[in-house]
């Protein structure tokens, strides 16, 4: 071939977003950068030496099964205890509803490859959630977004939206949201159900980090109140570990059908060995032990974050103040632009990520999205205090301008 | 939603072919079933020993980034131990144009999510590889299909179907094809890359197989014909273990990027803590040696397989002679049927898989595909000359009706 221009690619991937965080990440690499830009777990917590006994464990059995191909549902006795975790929050949850996926992100790919018609109507939050809209964008939905409350999605629109648009599928992170950090209230919970209920549609139930809640009471899942039509997704990579890809999707039987074909064409089944040495830590430990000292922990660093913004940030910055997971979201006072910040923050060696990629054709936004997981009380101090004096030039130049 | 009709799933899914060889090993999972209907490595060869080793030394370390998020990607020195390998083949391949993948199975998935378009012509052997098919399937592509003949694809045909149809991608298994066991002579393999030179196509070189080879001489790859225009799939499921999900695809700049796009939003990236494992193996240990014994292994078996089937079959039963691989093909006398003899074959405890789903359009074949790579000599004699009874019974009840 001669020039790339005659390369036959397919029109799905051009719209597809490319990973704004992980291009602005470039720039925040260097270690004299405080960066409250990722969205990684915090590593001091990886269950590390139980892992290792783990797979010391496993690796010294004579089942070389462990290593061989295996099925695409993935790992049976995994699959229980899943379920069983989601029994004791009184979850009634089949294993065989169970389909193991390397991390959320693919359950994602594989409902938009069960669902989305080029077109068909998807209904996200916004700001949303950066992989569910580039791993649904492959498929060409109309993505129609319902904003954020302190309370959760707004009802009153998402019931417009509902109405006007017929969804097919209904993306939602209703406990400590990525990027906002906000939770549903009970009460928004019950709506969106009533909203839902009996159309032909779905709520995809994302919760990546319902078990990291530091303050307040634990909320119903969507399934509780809308069981025929949430279908959820979950993780380890949060609570275990990342590298690992250990996430899942729950779906009533015939959407679990087609999403086993799809996941079957997509990569025959996820890493077995990798599943095996999950279930044996799940066995072995005590998880929710570890749990509760990673929401300890992570709850420390947020209201370490939240006293030092209030020490440190003029008053009419607004923010959110979650009460789990791993983000806290920063509203600076209209038409300040979260791009010129960051790169004022970097110049002062601190990053974040401007709001721009979580929303839908904005391009100069005022928010900005901070991780507390990944840092400590000391470095969230310094970092809190450098955000502050950007926050500062930029207003300046702002009012100069 | 009231019923299951309501559920608004996406056309792709409605052509997707479930797994037929799936469904048909449902019925051979007796222990009392010599089975040559698999398509295992022989787990008797798995690395476990060592595997147990590098696990022990990789989570002994402090590091604890190896649990951690990695990037898209893959990780770089495995990519340059691909690159490396490559190079003794006289390829040169730069490690920035690897793609970590879950096995070439994912390849496959993300080509098909970066090439076709709904309709475009996408060239494939007769018989083909069914995890091919299922992949590429979901993305709606017209398949035209090409037959192999004992030098690899009939090159004739290819040029026609070629220029007729204007296929985007030509997905070719040139050694040790799956299900058919045959391998492109050097000629064939020059003759297609003349074939697809300078047209507005990608060749998509499989070769999960090509290290196993315990004949004849090694043959170049598509890639030294046609650099440019070839894309590579590769896998350790053969080599090392299938259960860790090592597969790459190796493809010029542009289409890389898109792919890597593809596989961020499919699932972000690809077992981290196995990728490592997999790394620290492949440093620690000479992996060269290993895939010496795998191929001396499979070599004796596939002897024994051919020695029993000149005993024990009708000489009008013709077959395949792989120099590789973990396949063999059978062809029955025109008009009797493969699934006929499944059903006499199963009454006799001995299992294989009938050709049907390696064709398209075709409901009743005359072809059989045998996995030898997981039975020993012993078991291939006593399984084969059952199936030989099997045809005998077939013959028989093929004339009296």
């Amino acid at each position: 071939m001669n020039a790339s221009t005659h390369i036959p690619f397919a029109r799905r991937m051009d719209g597809v977003p490319r990973s704004f965080i992980r291009e602005i990440l470039k720039v925040a690499i260097s270690p004299d950068i405080i960066s409250f830009a990722g969205g990684l777990p915090n590593k001091d917590l990886f269950p590390l030496e139980e892992l290792h006994e783990c797979a010391d464990l496993l690796l010294s059995g004579s089942d070389r099964n462990i290593l061989q191909y295996a099925n695409t549902e993935g790992y049976l006795p995994l699959r229980e205890q899943i379920a069983e975790r989601y029994a004791r929050k009184g979850m009634v949850i089949n294993p065989n509803n169970i389909l193991i996926t390397n991390g959320s992100q693919q359950g994602l790919d594989l409902l938009g490859k069960v669902f989305i018609n080029e077109g068909d109507a998807v209904l996200i939050e916004e700001p949303g959630y950066l992989g569910a809209i580039q791993a649904f964008s492959i498929f060409k939905p109309e993505f129609c977004t319902v904003p954020l409350t302190p309370d959760g999605i707004d009802t009153e629109k998402m019931k417009q939206v509902v109405e006007a648009t017929h969804p097919i599928l209904a993306y939602l992170i209703p406990n400590f949201q990525n990027p906002s950090g906000i939770s549903y209230t009970e009460d928004t919970r019950r709506k969106v159900a009533d909203i839902c209920r009996g159309k032909s549609m779905f709520v995809v139930e994302d919760d990546p980090y319902g078990d990291i809640r530091f303050s307040g009471e634990p909320k119903h899942s969507l399934h509780h109140y809308l069981p025929e039509q949430t279908i959820l997704l979950g993780t380890f990579s949060k609570t275990v570990v990342p590298a690992f890809r250990m996430g899942w999707i729950v779906a009533p039987d015939e959407v679990m059908e087609r999403l086993v074909i799809a996941k079957q064409a997509a990569d025959l089944h996820t890493d077995y060995f990798t599943q095996r040495l999950l279930h044996l830590y799940l066995a072995n430990y005590d998880i929710d032990k570890h749990i509760a000292s990673i929401s300890k922990l992570y709850g420390e660093q947020a209201e370490a974050m939240i006293a030092a913004i209030e020490r440190h940030f003029p008053a009419e910055v607004q923010f959110t103040r979650p009460e789990g997971g791993m983000f806290l979201w920063l509203t600076l006072p209209e038409g300040q632009s979260a791009m010129r910040l960051f790169d004022l923050a970097i110049r002062e060696n601190v990053a974040f990520v401007p709001g721009n990629p979580f929303y839908f054709g904005k391009t100069d936004v005022n928010t900005c999205r901070l991780n507390f997981s990944c840092s400590n009380v000391q470095d969230i101090e310094i970092g809190i205090r450098k955000l502050g004096k950007a926050i500062e030039q930029l207003q300046h130049k702002h009012i100069t301008i």
